[in-house]
């Protein structure tokens, strides 16, 4: 029982876990920008050149020298001369001087001398002259080169997920490659002599893995690249052997139980016995989750989570995630997590001494005078239920001082899967 | 000058592209259960057999008859004849009857004749006989055939978006493939004669082409399977034969910019010359994005986005997404979308009279007492600027009814990509 006492909490856990592989990366490799998107950066980006590469307009009009403008309105416009037009994807003919003007579209380059654009509503085309009726201020209508993005501007530290925004800017700017860190390659095994591979029949005894095809979702998920081992029997030997032939491959092996005692101790004896490493905790105050087991192996990190799976799920929502994170070059969580605030639709009593994770249903409920309240309803059941988390939208944290809420808190809601 | 005012706002354009796509839909196809996370159902998945399949003991101890336990305590222990032993991933032995008890690990399948398992702390083992301590209720760490999901059940009803839990119940029962919607497959194309394809040389007066990269990134996000077509001259016949040629191969084709009246225009007049089709609108109130058209040819949806990427992306966000999710079998929108709550970093004035898009980067303050604030502050610059999305870590709305926002008001902003 004494054990029972020193079990960690949730961010000691991850913050020991953190501790170990806090230098720890995937490879370095260059990813082409059609495929970056997603991709942490491995290095600084800079602007390799400036954006955008020559002053441009805004609008369809025409490009004068602001000074030229000062004072013009509907009854004295400014008569400036029509210097020749610039095309899209050319040159301008050449540049303009005072008093003189050029037709200019949307995005084309400004001519030299001029700086900034008048709008066609505000002008009148007469013979080879153009009447102004409003003055321009300088740089009106236009985007001055460089005013994006100047060159050696840096763009993204290392550890910046890529977002559509960023591969678009990169492509602005011509960079073709980003040196990106390598998706991490997850090896997952399942243990227990009853359990097979989800992809064979079923003796009348056995039931089907469940976390292996599960937990390869989470990682792929996560951005990682999963590798499903499939089932090794519940013995020593046979998981040493696959375990230890992981440690060439694998940035990472999950290994999940065995729900006996007897297997969690075959899956906790094998991770201590890996070289240059061994089991640096198990066990940690949560619910449900409480029985992981981390450890190292020749420099890989190794999980031993439980063969529940849904306690196996937020074993890898908590912990398993920083990891990814982490590999891939990102901090070990996300600085912003979105959610949804609801009201609790019922008291709801916690052990209290562990965190507790509780799957919730959302709906939506609008009263007589039309107020919409987001309601959060527990999807109550053991952690040996798929269905609290199929038949749940997300979760919310009871934190290991309270002892339950009741009936309409306020509560923040994470979603299992955004989008859907 | 009258276009203007009958320019639909966003909930109007979203209305009328949801009331012509309603009852589209991708080809079903069958999909192994190792490539479905993510994917949406296309029928009913119903269990094809109860699970558990058997009772199982959710601990480590004795399978008995609860009645045979009643009233058992540490002074009076109840007295059970030892039957044998449940082994993992076989069947029991026998079953066991009145005044028997049989050893059984977690996981283990109950014996018949037994309702419930006492956990190994609470019993002695003697000879021969079992001593049991306190009183086991019926079904008492077990997990009843069936409890989780009985056969028949509906697990999932069309259009839904499998999660890794919602695999896992499907590789628990033996599903191996699920009839999902195909992916949509996007054909992506920019135009403007000063464009050049990303993975090209720019000229001097050329600039590269952002929306494609950008727009194809978006489309994966989702879900989608884009096509990156390049670059298309601003001239109809080039455009018109593309799209033409597009449409018996895409599911959504997305045409990107010019920036120029006369590019919107040719892009207007290629849609509207579509078969079996044309535009339906053209123009939605809000900012960026304002300069959007919505066609169809050949039953095919087409956007013409503008050739601003920020107005492009925020077109997207509102307009493509919802017919990416309907073409997959979705809900136009999600029906839950998670969100940060901050506080305005400044005073903002909005125009009015249109959805204002503000982008937002999150910042986060302590207070001497140690309480955290979420600010947002409002990346500025027009919509030609790419940092104004690239520096932003999401957005907020301000309704097209109110003309901005004072400092301090509380915000819900939506970040731009999760998990970052």
């Amino acid at each position: 029982m004494e054990k029972l006492l020193t079990v960690l909490n949730v961010e000691e856990a991850r913050g020991r876990i953190v501790e170990v592989l806090e230098a720890k990366r995937t490879a370095v490799e260059a990813v082409a920008l059609g495929e970056a998107a997603g991709r942490v950066t491995a290095e600084d980006i800079k602007a390799p050149e400036k954006l955008p590469p020559f002053p441009r307009s805004t609008m369809d009009g025409f490009a004068v020298r602001s000074a030229d403008t000062f004072g013009a309105s509907e009854s004295m416009p400014a008569l400036l001369y029509l210097k020749g037009e610039v095309f899209m994807g050319q040159e301008p003919p050449g540049g303009i001087g005072p008093g003189e003007a050029m037709v200019i579209p949307t995005g084309g380059i400004l001519p030299p001398g001029s700086d900034s654009v008048v709008m066609l509503e505000y002008c009148d085309l007469m013979g080879g002259e153009v009447a102004v009726y409003r003055p321009a201020a300088p740089y009106e209508n236009i985007l001055r080169a460089g005013e994006d993005f100047q060159e050696k501007d840096l763009l993204f530290p290392p550890g910046h997920r890529l977002r559509p925004q960023d591969v678009g800017i990169l492509a602005a700017l011509g960079v073709q490659k980003v040196k990106a860190y390598a998706k991490p390659r997850v090896h997952i095994f399942s243990t227990g002599d009853e359990v097979v591979d989800y992809r064979e029949e079923a003796g009348p005894a056995q039931i089907r893995d469940v976390n292996g095809p599960m937990l390869a979702a989470q990682v792929q998920e996560c951005g990682g690249e999963p590798c499903y081992g499939g089932i090794i029997p519940d013995r020593r030997q046979d998981l040493h052997e696959q375990v230890l032939s992981s440690l060439r491959g694998a940035d990472l092996i999950l290994v999940s139980g065995g729900s006996s005692v007897g297997s969690r101790d075959v899956t906790m004896q094998v991770i201590d016995d890996l070289p240059e490493g061994g089991i640096l905790f198990h066990g940690v105050s949560m619910r449900p989750g409480k029985p992981m087991i981390f450890g190292m192996g020749g420099g890989i990190p190794v999980f031993g989570l439980s063969g529940n799976p849904v306690s196996a799920k937020f074993s890898f929502i908590l912990f398993v995630v920083p990891v990814l994170r982490l590999l891939q070059g990102l901090s070990p969580l996300p600085k912003y997590k979105p959610y949804l605030e609801a009201c609790l639709s019922t008291n709801f009593s916690s052990p209290g001494g562990r965190e507790d994770y509780v799957r919730v249903a959302l709906y939506e409920e609008t009263s007589a005078e039309g107020e919409k309240t987001l309601w959060a309803r527990p999807v109550f059941g053991g952690p040996g239920l798929l269905r609290t988390a199929v038949r749940a939208d997300g979760y919310f944290v009871i934190h290991r001082d309270a002892e339950g809420l009741p009936a309409g808190a306020k509560v923040n809601v994470y979603l299992f899967s955004a989008g859907g």
